[in-house]
């Protein structure tokens, strides 16, 4: 961040009164630009004993993978944005939405809300941003050819309650750290 | 948002190529300034059989008690920004967090994430952006004092699991609608 979305002129970064930490403020108008963490929506669709996967056709993790996910969007629900997203990546509806995992990303500043749902009609299809879709039994997960470390967690969480038929709600965090030298 | 932040230049409200609504794109650099939810974190610390409140020194609600609770910071988890916002706003250390409370807020494009947790030895103090600070038993909560809906249902949530000591998480939507006229 350079310049002031709201006067145009340029930012630096200062600690504000009253705060703790440095935050890009306008050299003009005192405006604080906070920047905050941005949440990741999805559902884990199931249909019969299946769950739907989506093929990614975009970077990042482009040809893996994926539960259908993508960024929350300004005036919509986290239910709502993940049903969204898998009508986007999957054109496929679901129901019968329960939140199921949480994780936090800190290093990149994110928050991924997971949702157990119903595939409608065991029925999908194919969205602008996926290659393809499918729906896979336990043994047919494609475990390393998955996008995303949350994808992988939430997939085995799955197959592992569901035997018990009890879906209890986790949070837990995802640190990457990078190699040194 | 008038101007681009990484180049100076004006914005124009434009849909992006792929894209399916209106984002702000700077007509010098093509930068799309995408404008996301943000992550309210907060806490509902608990001693023995007392819920501890905040009276805010603040606006929004100045003068009205709350959950300690505040906007998620890059670079946290949600655990650690609910954990330090009870810290600034009540001087509060808690452990043995768990997720109790989702919100949406879709008409503000915020989501709440509220943890039950320890208040750790009973002891808390006043925070800068609180006028004071105390431990209620259910009888003794301000209920028409409370600052926010969230906090309201959060607390009537929790006296209600408290009789048969099981707290399931839960996800709700509020929705404000503006009166006519």
């Amino acid at each position: 961040m350079n310049f002031c979305s709201a006067c145009g002129a340029e930012v630096t970064l200062r600690i504000p009164p009253g705060d703790d930490r440095e935050r890009h403020v306008c050299v003009a108008c005192d405006f604080i630009h906070y920047v905050n963490p941005r949440v990741i929506v999805g559902c884990l669709p199931v249909h019969e004993d299946r769950v739907l996967l989506c093929r990614r056709a975009i970077e990042p993790r482009r040809g893996y993978w994926t539960l259908p996910a993508g960024f929350m969007e300004n005036g919509e629900t986290t239910e709502q944005g993940a049903a969204r997203e898998t009508w986007e990546e999957a054109a496929a509806r679901v129901d019968d939405m329960s939140l199921y995992r949480v994780f936090d990303l800190p290093h990149i500043s994110q928050v991924y809300l997971f949702y157990r749902c119903r595939l409608i009609d065991g029925e999908y299809g194919v969205g602008p941003e996926s290659l393809e879709s499918a729906l896979f039994r336990e043994d047919e997960i494609p475990w390393d050819e998955l996008a995303f470390t949350v994808v992988k967690r939430t997939l085995e969480a799955w197959f592992r309650d569901r035997e018990t038929d009890h879906f209890p709600v986790d949070v837990s965090a995802i640190h990457f750290h990078r190699p040194r030298g």
